[in-house]
């Protein structure tokens, strides 16, 4: 099969790739499409030492199984359903996990992928292909109203890439309204267009002004910007990993009482029920489309701020 | 009257400043005993910029009001109690808020202080002033629990001074067992006399293990530690505040969805009543006495890690 590689940050193509042999309840997946996330490039700089196929963000084909035929997501930590955290229902969190194209399990960017069945949904049949790519960043944007209590919360979304547009909108079922802020001016008629009120950060009061930060910026630097703007015992909610460190004065955290929170995978079927309600607009979101072969087309396209979600074509 | 007084990080003492003069509401307070606190040396280092008399926990007799006569402590926030912060009674947060020898107000390494009237609490006969001098970091120490529920959680306080110990104490009330966690073998028969077990940092492993850390290190490298021993969905407690900035790599904190919370100013009412019920033990915590002409002693002493509670004497 075809196949993206990360090896020692260096990422190739190959075509005569040996298809993954699924192992105890486990079943093999035909991808039909696969995006290209911002923790696909943070891994290409060396976040989390991964080597493997990468990629986690798809939808394709069950081959075997209960749902074989039909068209599937999948979630991507692959855990060990004894622990202490998986019988607790924060499987993402087992200590032995696997995750699907970022830790010890190859991910997406190939023609199949292997995952346990468990973790596998329907996606319903109102539900293109081109929107249920979107169910594992949509899910990760749901986790932060599971975490967070926004009821009449002034809230800000820091980002104005893939998973800030996101973000924006799962906060927005919440709160009615949300303030998004951006870096690129190009990207502004997107957000226009969902009625989504951006501001450009160099035009951004740096004064206490929210409840709730949702840090989406994908940089190091969005912590400073977010403890800039939250009010006294306020919440910033860290959505993206980097690979760099951060350096930063921590005190007003403590003097102003604000709470940081990580957040991370989040409930794929409440994804997906709010992708069969249309709760979402996704309409344009693909901004390209490649081939697998153009692996790197793709994935430089998804450096340029100006790309929205770039996907690889599996379809045959 | 005898005061320290900070300028452009220069710490002088004088004995004839012109003793405060009360504004609408406020009382003046003789300070009896006054206590070094952490803070204190971080202002000296630049924390906050201060300018001023230094000092925030003190007991010392009310001179007129309602408390006239009587032992006091003070809050050491005094505040609007008319804006939304000061409404919603979170008045440690009022915005145009000044902050006793921390911020816009001169504090209590001094013979006389001038203080709101209510932020007075008359101490308790039972209550000793040694102990009473005590009553703002134990508050401090108390805020904890108000915001992290620690029912039946596994939690380790991080620094082995004084904080450290009031928050170890803190945290026992509410689950019966704590760990200390410390850089200095000469503290560790401190905190065996009270039986709290203690660890030095040294031998710590650094494996998640806790679902609760409290950082009371003072150090900028305290939360790398915490982040290095909290278990997924845990919280880190940030007691301290530091000068310096922190540099570390987030990425696990966003993993392992842990909360951090900024932990500053707590409730003076439960701290007297805790002191008022015996629940600390407090004996043999002041270390060291000076009278306030040896301020340069004093401070030096309290740099010292073999010190704990360094107080100023200033009763006549």
């Amino acid at each position: 099969m075809r196949a993206v590689t990360l090896y020692n940050s260096l990422l190739t193509f190959q075509s005569n790739v040996a298809e993954p042999i699924p192992k105890h309840g486990e079943v093999l997946v035909d991808v039909t499409l696969a995006g290209v996330c911002e923790t696909d490039l943070q891994l290409c700089k060396g976040y989390m030492g991964f080597s493997g196929i990468i990629g986690h963000e798809f939808v394709g084909v069950a081959r075997s199984g209960r749902f074989a035929g039909q068209r599937v997501v999948g979630e991507i930590n692959c855990v060990c359903q004894e622990c202490r955290w998986c019988r607790q229902g924060s499987g993402t969190h087992c200590p032995s996990r696997s995750v699907l194209g970022i830790l010890n399990r190859d991910g997406v960017f190939a023609d199949v992928v292997a995952l346990p069945e468990c973790n596998l949904h329907a996606v319903p049949d109102s539900v293109p292909n081109d929107q249920a790519v979107f169910t594992e960043p949509l899910a990760a944007a749901l986790q932060i109203i599971q975490q967070v209590d926004l009821t009449q919360k002034k809230v800000v979304v820091l980002g104005d890439g893939r998973l800030g547009m996101l973000c924006a909108q799962a906060v927005r079922l919440m709160t009615g309204s949300v303030l998004v802020v951006g870096k690129h001016p190009e990207k502004i008629a997107r957000f226009q267009k969902l009625g989504i009120p951006i501001e450009l950060l160099s035009d951004l009061s740096r004064e206490p002004a929210f409840d709730v930060v949702v840090d989406c910026t994908g940089s190091s630097s969005g912590l400073e910007v977010a403890s800039s703007i939250v009010l006294p015992l306020g919440t910033i909610v860290l959505k993206t990993t980097v690979a760099g460190n951060h350096s930063m004065s921590l005190a007003k955290l403590v003097i102003d009482e604000v709470t940081v929170i990580g957040s991370r995978c989040g409930p794929f079927k409440k994804a997906l029920v709010s992708l069969e309600a249309q709760a979402f607009d996704l309409d344009g979101l693909i901004s390209h489309r490649f081939p697998i072969e153009r692996f790197a087309d793709a994935m430089q396209t998804a450096v340029d701020p100006a790309a929205f979600k770039v996907v690889f074509d599996l379809s045959k």
